[in-house]
């Protein structure tokens, strides 16, 4: 593994091949799932994602990279050079156009401006899943006039993401508008009690209106990926 | 309030007629989000659950009441005596009868014995929302052939909901096995570590396999309710 | 102490005086604070709280007991006859009469029915120390229209108490909507990841709206004495 | 987004216009709550910050630009090149003056030379809308002739500020002392079981005197907004 | 075992005779450490503390036991019949008398009321181990006039020992005061965000001034051995 | 369900037979993984239990049933009349008699008299899981010289399991005495800052000795278990 | 201490020759344990490692090096030039060579890719205590086959250690599918509500199969050093 | 303030003199508790550092300069060059010699080299308040002999200090092999369930022996006072 050589002089016992094989690509998973893969970038060393890259254009596997770090960037771009890099959303999609939307439409809120990276993961996931989708930024329940403002796209929605740091009050309000599913984002958005993102994972628990499903917190992926099965066929 | 009367021979300030209206149904939520109403029972008291039954009966709302103690389920049949009370589910639903199913089938699975009564909730609350069920018990991963058996039935459902506790490990097992969305109920079932519920929602909050809505702990009813919604239409 | 004497044979070494002596009453905080005395009944013994109650009606200073338990309400009563005891908020208080109101509104929200003991035991507390109040019950989140129709009585208003639990949304959403600060008083109403009250607590720290006052969980007496306060004068 | 840009030689979907508006600024906000709009500016890129000093200059909106990053201050001052930077408080305002002070004294306390930047936040919001402040540094409980010795002071504020860090003590001790409300800052000075705040906070949430206000950890534009709306009129 | 018999028809494998030797009781600790030995009763069965005690009896050895259950009282009293019981504290000593004091005094202060048990605890196990002692109750940092008023008595003291509850407040502010260490018992006194102690744990671990000793929450027991031990010679 | 009988006049929709089935009884469990089934009585209902219990008699398959509450004992014995019930470590065996034992011997410390439930449960199941087992009450280490004491007893084991609850501390210092493995089961005995288990629960995770393999908190089966596995061929 | 000098020009007490001892090596663990000795680089300064690998050099003790920061490894390697340094594992092994193994098979898996330095320490640890061992990456539950198909493989070992993050649901699977004992070892793999591996920690501690081993998270070396004491001999 | 210097061209309201006064020193601090001044220079910018030493300079107070970060250094050796700086413990002791001491011994133990900068921070601290101190590093419970060796030194102290992470055991240890009374310093040395120095603050705090005195976690300085309070006179 070439950016995490062994050293010292000594001869060593030596690990096997299985160093060389470092992930096992579940290439069927479109059979099986009916959805690409996806290859979470963050945890990993940039020579680990340069041979997932390798890998994925050698079987030409439709493949989302996501949670790219600044430094792996290149390592997708390599192997994959037409794939599509959004850096807000530090996802690289390969094939970068997405699939012709099929199914309901995916609604997406931002509800502050810096829940924007996550909402916008969210919403790139959705439409390389195949779902046609609307993005909404700034529409947090302190000016609930921003909310309501929006309530006739919100009711086009097969499903509403929301994507809200610090009280994570807009997929209760949300949720109390629409008849379909809200999944909700909470993100790690705010500082002190927010706790990277506890405050609003437990507030979209405890939602008043039922219908919210909720994912990790910060996990742009998770939610698109989840809203584009519930508006699916 | 009569089960808990003033008492104190003073001549004190009394308070306004808010007290005499405890709860303001929501009688037109049918109407804008397109299913019934429903009432959290646990922390009222009986008389606060009378009065709720009471003006369910005068409008013929249909609601269900959500976790009803013990010496709540009297408050409730004495008002609507016709309603069907599911002791393992400790649900009243009225009218008895839910409507016929429309949408897509609704599988849940309840991962041991002790997650029942959860699933069995959420079960009860997507067939009174409308949506056909099957529940299917005991099917936890330390013995993964059971989960294989049902292969079949899990490919076949729009969405599937799974209630478990302890190492909440089955969503995760669920949803790397099926296209549709998984909803995942962690239930307070196990001791220790467990944390009251604490140990499955976090362990369903990080699903390995993307595609799993989590709701709040032991939270039946809003799982059931997300998946009748996610399988509409 | 009579509800726990001690037993044995033995000649033992006995305590001083200090035991008779359970509580030091702070008969001159009126004077200094500007507010009655009050004393949180629950964690004492029945004997400890006759001690207290007796030494008030020798002293005739002006006292709320709080979160009184049923095994309580005898051991003020006996010693106040004329107290007012109101089972809701589990209160007694001392004169039964509140003062003549002075100073803005004070307009107490509960978000859900099960939040009215906490309301309750705020709106009390401000109208003895001395300001005029309104309760307005149930109107959470998941039924915005339920707010907005309270927005001309908001807006009335020198202070806004608002006790929720579940997701705590509701201050947020109304402090969006005043000028005047809102008191927030989360409440252990709710289940699971509410963990006895710290997801609405959560919430309420990390409001989107500024001007929400944070008071501890289930504490309707601190609220509605901060205010009492904040719409003096 | 220039400091974002997409990468990669595919030809992409491009997402619409909405990244363009990143924020939607509540103009209307000084009308309806009666107070200056504010952002957040420590989540945000430098070109968020940017773009909407860029639309606070355009449209003249009174705003505080709040928990500004180094790299973040030209952002702002470009846009604005007559707004007042303090560094302290990593504060932006403007307009740069604050309004000639209505209402009551709002005096803040440090409790430790390390809450200085947030007890100046505090004041400098408290001072931008619309009040007269006092600021008074080191006056912890461990010497307790500081507080003492500032006893007048407190007793002529409308309402008290107090940020603090550690055991978070000093709330409780002013509260004690003063007929007013006390507004509760606790800060993440500290360390080891400090938890970055949680240890004030609860002490405050639990401060034996009432009256006693708590927000955020290290929320000095909150305490402040929330002490200039109790000193109102 | 008699409280827990065995049931069953069948012959099953019997245990060893271990199970009849519940406890290992430290006869030799006075020697050692040179102090009595005690026995924390609570989690324990009426038959092992009855079977403890008995050993007590028949070696000799001077014993506490503390956080005797009302249900555990006669176990105790029936093997060492002049044992003295105090109620309060829920702590049977025997030999009843307490010998004569030696070293410094220690005073103990009881914040509140219900922090009495506690201290109460604390100041009885000092005095069996042999130290001068002196308890105030109820003088809390929310009257601030009532510590001062005892300034000559805390100052007479080797080492002082506080029991508080809620904020925890009241060992910061007497640390400030005083040149001895203080001992520091945070009580399970309090609601909400008070967790069952925690909220004063955290304080007194982060007191502002040096010198405070923390021990477990409720801990009498181990706060007035450990004031024993440091007023000792 | 006998036992949670529906109630109510309507004709409500009956649920299918799943609810007869309430548990799927892994008979091949010895054959796969080489041990008896086991199951958790202790969150489930009687009538569940007694379900289980008829259907072990049918199959003839050796079972454990744990955590047996004392309203549950006879719902088990009913059915199988000759199992053996252990009314310390609340645990039923069927067959009664465990296997002759094979293997390593596993030595159990149980570091207080009030872990013996637990480290009674963990010696019981490895018995029935065929190995000899030898137990030792009340070793803690704050008697170092009983712990030192068993030198030659702790070497002569395959595996020691430790039960302790508070400070966790007896696994670590075991551990650096022997070369063979320990298994740590952190009990709930304590108060306070146990937080029911977590203290020793994490002391075990960071045990300065290596070779300590943790179980959930008062997890004796787990530990039995595991211990009877590492000990065993 | 070359990398901490004392500065400042007063003449001051100067601590004595401890600080020169900084590390106590137990250089007869391996004849007490029968295991080489070991040694946490992380917190310690190169200065404080070169010195404990100097002290090794000289006494010939063979030891392992564990989470070595990278401006530590010349810091080992100069006084052990021909120890083995694994970058991927961050160990360095003095002596090179591990030993020839003896006793069972040690199976190491990883979930995933990322977890794959932790499996990696794991695998090295046990090889170098003296067993054999196969390592296999990328084994995760949400693709059931890949376990599936590692059948033969898991059944052949005398324990399997699995490395997981997230869900951390591997360990309960593989123990419902082998009779060995399973190490589980959470890693820090994840983000958000993985909170640093606390997720997979608490799953794998309520694993619904038993035999389950849980060491602390991250903890490559505690995982292979238990699994080498239990695949011996 | 130099550092934070305000920009911004236009001309704003300017604060008072407060902030040219950032700290109150408590000068007589050493008549009223008998003990020097101490400054936690963490938190605080170097500019804030200089200002306080310069008072230091200027007053003539015996001063320790605790936790000094590197950029801090020179603030403090500037205006007090006859300082002494010990780099491992990063305390600043002006006047550089201590005392001569009185009192009782202070014995430090480091439970491994890991802790053994707040275990020096502990000594330093306690000499520099007038006491004798011996040091002993690396004397964990995982090799207990290293701890029993010290048996003589341990009996001939006033009180003993210990710094331990991990599993945090040694104090509990210590507390049962000698009289006198035990600080216990919980470090943050670990990682994983360590949590930054909660696993071993748990567990002193929930020790088997009593007599067990506990501070912050790092807290060298506190543990330092605290033991000289305890070993004055």
């Amino acid at each position: 593994m070439a950016d995490a050589p062994g050293t010292g002089t000594g001869t060593a016992w030596e690990p096997g091949p299985e160093l060389l094989r470092v992930a096992r690509l579940d290439h069927d998973r479109a059979a099986r799932r009916g959805y690409p893969e996806a290859v979470l970038c963050e945890p990993k060393t940039p020579d680990q994602v340069a041979a997932i890259a390798a890998e994925v254009a050698a079987a030409g596997t439709p493949t989302l990279f996501t949670r790219v770090r600044e430094d792996q960037v290149d390592a997708v771009l390599t192997a994959l050079p037409d794939a599509h890099h959004d850096a807000v959303a530090r996802l690289v999609a390969w094939p970068p156009q997405p699939p012709a939307p099929t199914g309901g439409l995916v609604v997406v809120l931002s509800a502050g401006t810096s829940d924007l990276a996550v909402a916008r993961e969210a919403e790139l996931t959705a439409r390389h899943l195949g779902r046609a989708t609307e993005l909404v930024v700034d529409v947090g329940v302190a000016g609930l006039h921003r909310v309501l403002a929006q309530l006739d796209l919100l009711r086009s929605a097969r499903v509403v993401v929301v994507a809200a740091g610090m009280d994570g009050a807009l997929p209760s309000v949300v949720a109390g508008l629409v008849s379909c599913p809200v999944v909700a984002i909470p993100t790690s958005v705010g500082y002190g009690a927010a706790f990277g993102g506890v405050a609003p994972l437990l507030s979209m628990l405890n939602a008043c209106s039922p219908g919210v499903a909720v994912v990790n917190i910060d996990n742009g992926y998770g939610g698109g990926h989840l809203a584009a099965q519930i508006a699916a066929g």
